[in-house]
């Protein structure tokens, strides 16, 4: 099944947010053989949302909408609904008895706009939205559903793997089955890796599709299948990915779709290794991607940022002598780094940064997206040390992303 | 003058990766009074990209591309347009230079699908990339303009910032003066805000406008302002934003268009404060905002990811006795924790979270969500510190964000 995304918001169209919620949608309608053909994003105008609609019905069944809902004078699509698809403008009393939950819930008193929300046009099925205040609207007309959800990631994300999709998936049935596998690989370009496998992807059959996604210091590769029948298309794709894996050899990081961070800490447990970083230059970012996966506090015990080098010296034991005679961004200076994170935190695997971020602080000696990794590990009482360098290209985000990365791929290095 | 935006690529909408390009490509025409009036994303498939453009073209004048144009198998666009606009395919020498020059820079050797990126329509004049090997294309069409670019985001925006945007201002005249003001403000839900302001809002000229951008503990008012007369909309805007600051008090966290933690940055630097962090919960992810700020090493000592309590009583000297009694995530820890990094770093300005991010961990007493902040400040050698605790929604990654957030307004209160 095909479907639409028309994503409504002034804002969007502004640049002041970024959209995430067709993604997401994607995402989740995948393993069911559905997906997105077609994204429209569009402003806080009635023209506009018809004409979306109007194009969105004309080239798929099924048409998913966000945003727009707000409670502020600016957001119109309920009313462009109303419109569009007949009927009157009704009170839902169940949406009016959802807000007042939430509202107490919150401890908050509820106030004439947000009240205004159970305000919905006769013409749609209303499904409760238990993740905020705006109703979700299922419209359908000859044949053809239109959902309009809210725009606000959290509410739509939860409603849509919960409640709208089920439904959608009960009202349409799918006729296909799909199977995908993921290999992440590290030590190519993306043109590299592609000329690398070139033979091996021109033979691939008709049913199978290579995606390349590339990131800084990884590709994932994606292979796609579809077919009629469920148990060939996953041997199938089960089948070319092993085939992938051999000719790829020591570059695949992993085999399941995870980032790198999740692929450490994975290592870590296995290995019965406890982790610990200290960030100059990445400034607390390997950390933070670390605890972003859930139950990290398995094995990440924490770190310390040590941005100025009175911290370095104080908290991480980094000799000044050393700092003052290789500069604060060396190799030296990571790797003690990375010793003093496993004295003071007791960790048996740290990693350590030191560069220049950038857009000051670059030197012809060492220019900006200059990066020193430190990483110790510890074995039977027995700690053993790396350094390097590396450089790195872009802005100050791109350079603390790319040596974040980085920083992860080098600590998965002492595991092996 | 308005402009459409068709971003190609199967992963798009395979919610692979998300789209960022054509928020920033909207940013930076919004000064000069262009705006992005819609957005189409589109796979890697010939018909879509040739139905698209019809579509875009019939709304807009000018039409950007981004992505499509890699040196893989799946990306078609370039072929696609060599048939939409007319012409064979060359090779452009100075593209092939290019190529060159950055593969001896990075020290790579040129395979042969980068060196085929150099292969352009006739129909198109190029433009050079120096941010890539892709080169981008600019093809004129009954006086309307399509430039095709790269999807690769660093590449995308360095070159249309450079290059793109100002050739198109060059070809177009642009004829309104535009001028708007961002009030960012605190302690108000969209809806409560909304009420607040009503009378305000519904005074307001038919050529000013109010947008609201709700996030995780702010709500960004934008007044966009747009007239034929410069210097009357500057002042018109200018007016107004000051009417609504004067309206909200205490609740306007900064005027200008920065993320709270900028605000601190810059209100630090002006009380002679130095910034450091003590975080369980919120894992390096409010230092990691702090430094993704250009220049944030004047303020930002460092700080420590305290997630095991070992660390915590270690290197932040929080009292076992108490992590026993009260538990990690209590005040009393959370006060004890923002004591300590200001002690072991020397910090005079420090901020401390411990929480329950999810999905377990959380108890009927502290459910999941639940962080607890302490922050402390010394002014002539004397340490002041406060405590508080507060209920975030959502998954792990937005109580991660939302108590970040918190986190950071929470220091800005102490240095009042």
């Amino acid at each position: 099944m095909k479907v639409s995304v028309i994503v409504i918001g002034d804002e969007l169209l502004l640049g002041q947010v970024t959209d995430t919620n067709s993604g997401y949608l994607a995402r989740c309608m995948a393993p069911w053989g559905w997906e997105v053909a077609y994204v429209q994003t569009i402003g806080d105008d009635a023209s506009a949302i018809r004409s979306a609609i109007d194009r969105a019905f004309s080239l798929t069944d099924v048409v998913l909408t966000t945003g727009g809902l707000g409670p502020t004078k600016d957001d119109i699509t309920k009313g462009v609904l109303r419109q569009y698809f007949g009927g009157e403008m009704i009170t839902d009393p169940e949406v009016t008895a959802n807000i007042e939950r939430l509202f107490a819930h919150r401890g908050l008193k509820l106030n004439e706009l947000t009240a205004a929300q159970a305000i919905v046009p006769s013409s749609c099925r209303v499904i409760q939205n238990t993740a905020g205040t705006a109703p979700i609207m299922w419209f359908e007309r000859d044949g053809k559903v239109l959902v309009s959800m809210p725009g606000v990631p959290y509410e739509t994300q939860t409603m849509f793997r919960s409640q709208v999709l089920p439904q959608l998936l009960e009202r349409f049935q799918s006729d296909v089955s799909i199977a995908h596998a993921v290999t992440i690989v590290t030590g190519y370009t993306e043109s590299a890796l592609a000329m690398k496998i070139a033979p091996w992807e021109e033979a691939l059959p008709p049913y199978l599709h290579l995606a390349y996604l590339p990131k800084p210091g990884i590709v994932r590769l994606r292979i796609d299948g579809v077919h009629a029948d469920a148990s060939f298309i996953e041997r199938e794709v089960a089948a070319a990915a092993a085939e992938l894996r051999a000719l790829l050899g020591d570059a695949v990081l992993s085999t399941a779709d995870i980032p790198p961070e999740e692929e450490l800490l994975d290592r870590c447990r296995r290995a019965g290794l406890t982790l610990a970083t200290a960030e100059s230059c990445t400034g607390g970012n390997v950390a933070h991607r670390l605890t972003l996966i859930p139950g990290a506090s398995d094995v990440v015990v924490g770190g310390v940022v040590s941005y100025s080098n009175d911290v370095k010296i104080n908290l991480l034991g980094v000799d000044p002598a050393d700092i003052a005679a290789y500069g604060a961004v060396s190799e030296q200076v990571a790797g003690q780094m990375a010793a003093g994170v496993a004295r003071a935190t007791g960790a048996t695997l740290t990693v350590a940064t030191s560069g220049i971020a950038g857009p000051g602080g670059g030197s012809e000696e060492k220019p900006v997206g200059t990066v020193c990794f430190g990483a110790a590990i510890v074995k039977d009482g027995v700690m053993k040390t790396s350094v390097t360098t590396a450089h790195f290209n872009g802005d100050r985000a791109r350079v603390i992303d790319s040596a974040s990365t980085r920083a992860i791929l080098e600590a998965i290095k002492l595991i092996n």
